[in-house]
């Protein structure tokens, strides 16, 4: 059986490693720079170090004319949003048009499984119909169409593709056989989605719930600092019911949680339901928790006496979450440009954050090392990666001039070092 | 050690018969009825038999004469909401009043504790100055305050208050060893809150989480019945993913999760956060589903081309609760009244509500026993009480009339039965 993976970034890569154990892999990514990283044996995911993927026998390429003739498509593109907060489906489309072509003229009744995460119905309204035209190949007679959603979680070791369950589903029995197989490679546990509307709502509202949730979190940490409470206390004791989900406050970026609740608006709305409040409530609270942290900063400073203009802040840690090295829709990028103008100087420092191309903006202003001479009127511990736990908080706080202002948002350290904390 | 409950409702009364099996406790209520009830062995909350109520040694009473000289006060009132939604705290400033005359001129130090479900802060807003203005005494000199909320669940046997962390809070520390004394004769999972309000805090976000995550899954339940797959199998199948939370869609009435959330947002609106949609949002979602519901019988009765006046409708469970007899802001009893006026008749059955003076409204409709002779236009299963999941489907479904429009709310039966599920 030959497999070619559609897509190599945080969720087509693992994938590809993964499924290069059993079977014969090819995985396709349209950006020359990644296939050429790879080759080098370099993983810009950050979750692989070089020297084991060169152990790994993989095979990668960015010619659309390499696609002919394997068997199972695994397509793993991002479903990012515009700027208006509809999908971006180009990448979904694209990548329908590229398989859709390399399975012209297929006689081996190849099956094309998608992995993004997208609202239910996306797979048969957008990919199907594109795929169709393209290969001029009908659904379920000459080519199968699987939804196996992606739960790749960059960062957290403990949940790896081999221990997570994987939902499948397909348009049709016999090639739902050929997925379990491929998927059977990976993780023992395989689950059976009804359908494929039903394998595509499962994804998309596992984030939902985790936005919204969060977002609870984040109203509350907003009441009980004014009523001067400890969130973390609070939440450590409602957590003592058995019934208590565990969830806590923060900044919600990155290209999943922020982003899938949209999806599903966007559907609710085409489709005439107008009741959504509680998707986009969630969306509305965790975009102002910016603005919150800032307007705290800003009111401390301004209490300590000095000016906001002359005050000079330092960020530790700025990808969009802890131990991952992915900064994009990071939300504490955004705070820097929200501080940038207002403050006389503002670094960021973050131990493991990918050079990325969209930090040149922040490059100026992004440290190295930390410099433990300097001092700074605020300093703002951002995201909780390993590396910052394992930091003597007494080096931190090293960092703060006299007035100590130092917010621990995710409440690393004890909370009698920080003035703030969500 | 003397110990006093006040109040003796669903939360009361099983404390009262737990404390009893140590301490020297009088259970106190104003209801004359419910005393003589108790002293009748007939336990009103339908959770202790008759038989075993027997066996249990316990003093009650209902005169205020009778509450001096007790070392400890438990306070277990209800804390509703008025019309408008704003908490109604008179149960919580009457019972205040009730134990400042009693401990007026005590030397014993007592200890009030409040078990009801406020909002943070309430405690020392609401109940501490009424207490001192009765009773003359100091706190934390002459008396002092403790905050241990309830957390009992009514119908729920696997979560009783001997396997349930109790959190515990007080104004003072000797004070809290009695109380941790007290408590840990009923369970031995025993938290200690930092401070009052923080308990009071824990408890009431427990509550507004449940609603929340309950009203997300109702949401959810709206558009997946649009667009046609089922909600438990996609709940399902996301709950295979490790940080799924599992919530269920459905109708949240009674006196706690349908009310707590508004003593959060009275207090947000006190202190002038204007922030909390979260909070709100979820309470909006819940109280429309009654419409939706509804909608949907109408649009399917409809469809069978029956006319909506001359329908019989008959509905299944109307405790707010699942083996539960407790009646109180059942929202199944307000389907009920939306449903009257518009069909020919709505018959109501439920094997164990309890026969609550709320009921007088309904009386004429409530069935004493079904008669599968009689045929509905449709029947609605509203209430997952293990008495209808043992019950025969077929039985169910042979009091639906040709059309078998048989709406299983709670999916308590395979769907392939039913023509509508949450």
């Amino acid at each position: 059986m030959k497999i070619c993976v559609i897509g190599l970034g945080y969720v087509g890569l693992p994938l590809l490693f993964s499924l290069t154990k059993k079977f014969n892999v090819t995985g396709f990514d349209i950006s020359k720079k990644k296939i050429d990283q790879l080759q080098n044996n370099a993983d810009y995911t950050g979750e692989v170090s070089n020297k084991k993927l060169k152990k790994i026998n993989f095979n990668v390429t960015n010619k659309k004319s390499e696609l002919k003739n394997f068997d199972v498509y695994i397509v793993c593109v991002p479903t990012p949003v515009f700027k208006n907060k509809n999908p971006n489906l180009n990448f979904i489309k694209q990548s329908s048009k590229i398989v859709g072509n390399a399975i012209k003229g297929s006689k081996l009744k190849p099956v094309i499984v998608l992995e993004s995460t997208v609202y239910p119905g996306c797979s048969e309204e957008i990919c199907i119909p594109i795929i169709e035209k393209y290969s001029n190949l009908k659904l379920n007679k000459e080519f199968y169409f699987g939804y196996s959603p992606e739960r790749i979680n960059p960062g957290i070791s403990k949940h790896k593709l081999n221990n997570t369950t994987k939902i499948i589903s397909s348009s049709e029995k016999t090639s739902l056989k050929k997925l379990k197989k491929i998927y059977r490679s990976i993780t023992k546990k395989i689950y059976v989605a009804q359908n494929i509307k039903t394998a595509e709502a499962a994804k998309v509202i596992e984030n939902i719930q985790r936005d919204l949730n969060i977002a609870l979190m984040n109203e509350l940490s907003m009441i009980f600092n004014r009523i001067d409470i400890n969130t973390k206390d609070v939440l450590k004791a409602a957590a003592t019911k058995w019934n208590f989900s565990n969830y806590e406050p923060g900044l919600v970026g990155g290209h999943c949680i922020g982003v899938d609740p949209y999806y599903m608006s966007y559907l609710t709305k085409k489709i005439g339901l107008n009741k959504n409040n509680m998707i986009l409530a969630g969306r509305k609270t965790n975009e102002y928790m910016n603005n919150f942290i800032i307007k705290n900063l800003f009111r401390l400073i301004r209490l300590k006496g000095m000016k906001l203009k002359k005050s000079k802040i330092l960020i530790l840690g700025y990808t969009f979450k802890e131990n991952c090295n992915d900064v994009r829709n990071s939300k504490i990028l955004e705070i820097f440009k929200q501080l940038k103008n207002k403050v006389d100087k503002v670094d960021l420092f973050d131990p493991i954050a990918r050079n990325d191309q969209e930090l040149i903006y922040f490059k100026k202003n992004i440290l190295r090392k930390l410099d433990y001479k300097k001092k700074y009127n605020a300093v703002i511990l951002a995201v909780k990666h390993d590396y910052f736990i394992k930091m003597n908080v007494k080096k931190i706080l090293s960092l703060c001039d006299n007035n100590k202002l130092f917010f621990d948002l995710k409440g690393v350290f004890d909370k009698s070092y920080s003035v703030f904390r969500l």
